[in-house]
């Protein structure tokens, strides 16, 4: 009997384990808006965490994230915040990470992991890790052009890439408890380190926002009249990117110059090619040039289906 | 009673003038897709014609245009097409305009008036007006993702935007009546020159056609992986223009090759300030390149309303 008690206590015990594991008691959402609300309203609805908890920066907002249901409690004291928090999620813009973890930093509890949602990750990274042991970067593809918690939505990471960009001085079982963390969201996980990943989404996220805002300086900002009236739905959709928040954008180039200028060398190669065939008007070029792209596209559409 | 009846006669003969102004006995539409199609409605749907006749190239086209009942009668004949015809609408691609005005010129009624719908103008204008000397250049900015006459639509030019391009060699009475023809469809016209509309055209609509594709190459056509996985909705819509049909582009990159590239020059200024806010990594700099894109987009959104 004594042997069979000990065996169960010891199941027991592996249980506790396993289930720590998927949840958390207490998860700490650092800025609650559209991405944060949205990850607290699916952590409640899934059962994740025992308490789910707001830091949020104006007192307006604490009413705000309670009416929208996406935390238990909001509050404007990092201490009070972060007390108990076995995972601590930033979701603040990218320029603003650094001075949040090391005001977080002295009243984080023992073992407490730490990750974001930032779109840019070397930088954060490093300057985070460095006060942070155990930190992970995150960046969960996910967003909508509604902003704000009023428009969180349980299902906003749901078949959502999620990047997870550890380095060598990452805790593994941090790495880990994080990525299923996102997968227990729905999401689909990615690991690659913080520079693969800068890399990749200058391509294919900040390359196109600066293109649509060059585009639209370009086409609306010369002294030329007509323009604007010739402009039709066309470029409207090829420049909605445009419409992004300065101060966040700014703040994602300064977090990763390097990549998006190598990401303009790449299209510049595009442009010279295309100059050259406009230039010796060269028809079959030209064909080939708007066919590939076609071609890459629609197989691209159909890869996500 | 001699002079009420000639009084009476002069009237008439003044209103038939004044009908015919607006109104033509019979209209040709030389290739019947969405565009030519949701003309033809329009037409019949406002009685602007006494008779509306389609010119197309495949047998099967006869049946969907009545069937779409956009015109009256279909035909594969030129010289059936365009007789009696007062008013003919050249409906085809940019590559097809000099060999159809060639084709028709021989069966033309005297006074028929010409015009097209080509989004290019300078380089069409100058081959057509050789050839028809009561051609008149215009350019409908109307247009739908969907294709084909099935698609048609009579409100497709209501408030739209409807370029007419004369020439120091165009009459007069035909460029004031093609301007009226749109106008009776609902549409607003702008009188510029070729030369004018294509440099326009060049930087609204065939720039950010090229950019489209060239970020698609750019971004998918590497030898990379994992781009793909990491493009997401903001990709999608800002390369969306990159859909369009291969022949269609390169006929249109082929007759404005000349103003492209201006327009790329003018790119290339945006792109090469971005880059050196990139490089010095100028944080001002960068938040006024976005905040003054964001700025002219919604100036323009509101300027549509």
């Amino acid at each position: 009997l004594a042997s069979d008690r000990s065996h169960w206590a010891l199941n027991y015990t592996t249980l506790l384990f396993i289930i720590r594991v998927v949840e958390f008691p207490k998860i700490t959402l650092v800025g609650v808006g559209l991405l944060g609300g949205s990850i607290g309203l699916a952590v409640k609805r899934r059962g994740l965490a025992g308490y789910v908890a707001g830091l949020v920066r104006r007192e307006e907002s604490i009413a705000e994230c309670t009416k929208a249901g996406v935390v238990d409690t909001a509050t404007l004291d990092p201490a009070e915040a972060v007390d108990d928090a076995a995972l601590i999620i930033l979701c603040t813009q990218v320029g603003q990470m650094g001075e949040l973890a090391e005001q977080l930093k002295p009243h984080l509890a023992d073992g407490a992991i730490v990750t974001d949602v930032g779109s840019v990750k070397a930088n954060v990274v490093a300057m985070v890790e460095s006060m942070l042991p155990r930190f992970v970067g995150s960046h969960p593809l996910a967003g909508s052009e509604k902003t704000g918690v009023a428009n969180a939505r349980a299902d906003l990471l749901e078949d959502a890439l999620c990047a997870v960009t550890p380095t060598e001085r990452s805790d593994r079982a941090a790495v880990e408890s994080v990525e299923k963390f996102w997968q227990s969201l729905g999401a689909r996980t990615a690991r690659l380190s913080p520079e693969a990943h800068d890399l990749v989404v200058a391509r294919t996220s900040h390359l196109p926002h600066v293109l649509a805002t060059a585009l639209v300086r370009c086409v609306l900002g010369g002294a030329e009249n007509g323009e604007a009236d010739f402009c039709a739905t066309g470029f409207r959709d090829s420049t909605r990117l445009a419409d992004g928040a300065a101060p966040m954008w700014r703040d994602i180039a300064m977090a990763n110059p390097k990549a998006i200028v190598a990401a303009l060398d790449d299209l510049q190669e595009e442009l010279d090619g295309l100059r050259t065939a406009l230039e010796v008007e060269d028809a079959e070029a030209l064909e080939q040039f708007f066919d590939e792209g076609r071609r890459l596209r629609s197989g691209w559409l159909k890869g996500r289906e």
